[in-house]
């Protein structure tokens, strides 16, 4: 039988501490976690941005990636949306009782995979176990730098505006989905750190007015959140859309809405109009799938239909981030 | 029947900012959660302290506080120690369905109180809610301005200093205890931010070479790990050490070893021994508890015994902060 899990290395002495020293310290081990002070000092100067996210998917190793790579990712992405380049991550674990150590260990290893894609440390950690079925929750929090210049607000958004996202939607939810339902398909969860396509933007000089990552409650709450903040509509062509054929036909099979499916590594930029070619040039997957006009969000179809996209209401899919 | 938190207010959509604007947003609304962007865009020059801490406390509302002021008291003081002045938190919370939504407004409450208290903002935030039996779970991180001059680390650590200690210990321990075995006493937890105290020593001119907030693990097990990453030992006088009547009675019924106890808004300080009349004056519930010296962390008791005090083996008690 494989190890797992015990309350007793919640406890902050000995087992806690063997808990971090074998399976923590050797993949996220750094300058920082190794001096083992309560806090970590870090020289720091200018405008940052700063966040923070929790992670309760379920199941927590999923088609594409899992619980670790996520919650990197989740926080990385939320910075990358400020135009800030993330730099330093923190890490808070509540392990289940139960929980089965070389799941453990492969969840760590790709939290510091994905940490070192991302180019970010992770530079404060902490445990915690609980009663339970052998499950996790994590919690990131992050500091990125703003470089000068850099102003990504949602009041910068002008009538005419484009709508660029970064590629297709659906795919984390619809991985999260076919992984609980047992359906057997190629659809991988699109969990990625995202800052480097932004620093791209940037470097090509696209203007970028503001960014949001659409993942929990999808495009339809998402672009809703900027619109209402903005007092600018959004009107959206529904062909211009980009869906993967799989995560496609599964959305039709179920009877899921695209506008509402969440995801992990993707992104709008909204941009002024005359941007857009050094975007769509800059960024190979990127589509323009509308502009920013009139005062609600709206989607047209391909034979000239319209409809008004609301936000999500209801559960959508519980657990998936 | 009350109303209570159910998993529809985890999807990121309506439901859920609903229950921002409906619950959070009251309390903890300020310049900066009230934008709703991603992150939180800070100005921040210099050395900071940049920490993380995760609350599974069971149960949830105990004499002296609750999870919510925990959470807040845990990453303020983990700052403190390292000579920052808190400045930011972030809040994530995990909410288990079926919490009762009078019972979290009183928990925001108390962080909203707390973070008063301590002179920190809460500039990030977020919501998730998993199945579960009405509990919740809550992670803060921080950030803290280190001014300059202030340099708290394990080496500084010398032969001869003094340790204090900021008040009696074992309080925080004593009352989860009573609460979850129901036994009825006058004993509160001692949770508290601490960064007033630190403050107080910094400006009556104390030469502090190093803190910790004595938690999960007890005095016991963060002597320890001074002792060891500084090579420095300790030597504790049994008797010098302050414990409230009431618990060191509950730890004689029980069968408690008070070094073990964690504790909430209690601190040591390694001091020069030339500073031990002032930090006392200016810390009026402080001691002086032993000094460093050798190699070992020992206990003396009244009678000229000794032993040797090791790190905390086995559970301790599960789910105490």
């Amino acid at each position: 039988m494989s190890e797992i899990i015990k309350l007793a290395q919640g406890s902050g002495g000995f087992e806690t501490s063997r808990l971090i020293s074998e399976i923590f310290s050797e993949k996220l081990g750094n300058e920082y976690l190794n001096r083992g002070e309560d806090a970590a000092v870090l020289d720091v100067s200018g405008k940052i941005a700063y966040s923070t996210d929790s992670f309760v998917v379920e199941p927590i190793i999923f088609p594409g990636g899992d619980i670790g790579k996520l919650s990197v990712c989740g926080t990385v992405n939320d910075l990358a949306m400020m135009g800030a380049r993330p730099m330093y991550l923190t890490i808070g674990f509540i392990l289940e009782e139960g929980l089965c150590v070389d799941t453990l260990r492969e969840i760590v290893s790709s939290i510091a995979e994905c940490a070192k894609e991302a180019q970010v440390k992770i530079v404060a950690a902490d445990t915690k176990v609980v009663p339970g079925n052998g499950g996790m929750y994590i919690n990131t929090s992050g500091i990125g730098i703003i470089p000068d210049g850099r102003d990504c607000r949602t009041e910068n958004i002008k009538d005419g505006d484009k709508i660029l996202i970064s590629r297709s939607i659906g795919d984390h939810h619809a991985a999260i989905m076919s992984a609980r339902m047992g359906i057997e398909n190629d659809i991988k969860s699109d969990v990625n750190p995202v800052n480097h396509q932004v620093e791209a933007l940037f470097e090509a000089g696209v203007n970028i007015r503001v960014m949001r990552d659409v993942t929990r409650g999808g495009l339809g709450t998402v672009l809703n959140e900027l619109s209402e903040k903005s007092s600018v509509g959004m009107v959206l062509c529904e062909e211009d859309i980009p869906v993967a054929p799989t995560t496609a036909s599964l959305c039709k099979i179920l009877g899921l809405d695209i506008f509402y499916m969440g995801n992990e590594g993707t992104f709008i930029a909204i941009i002024p109009s005359e941007d857009a070619d050094v975007a769509l040039g800059t960024l190979p997957n990127a589509r323009i799938i509308g502009e920013c006009s009139g005062g609600k969000v709206i989607v047209k179809n391909s034979f000239g239909g319209e409809r008004v996209l609301p936000v999500l209401y209801g559960e959508g899919l519980p657990r998936i981030c």
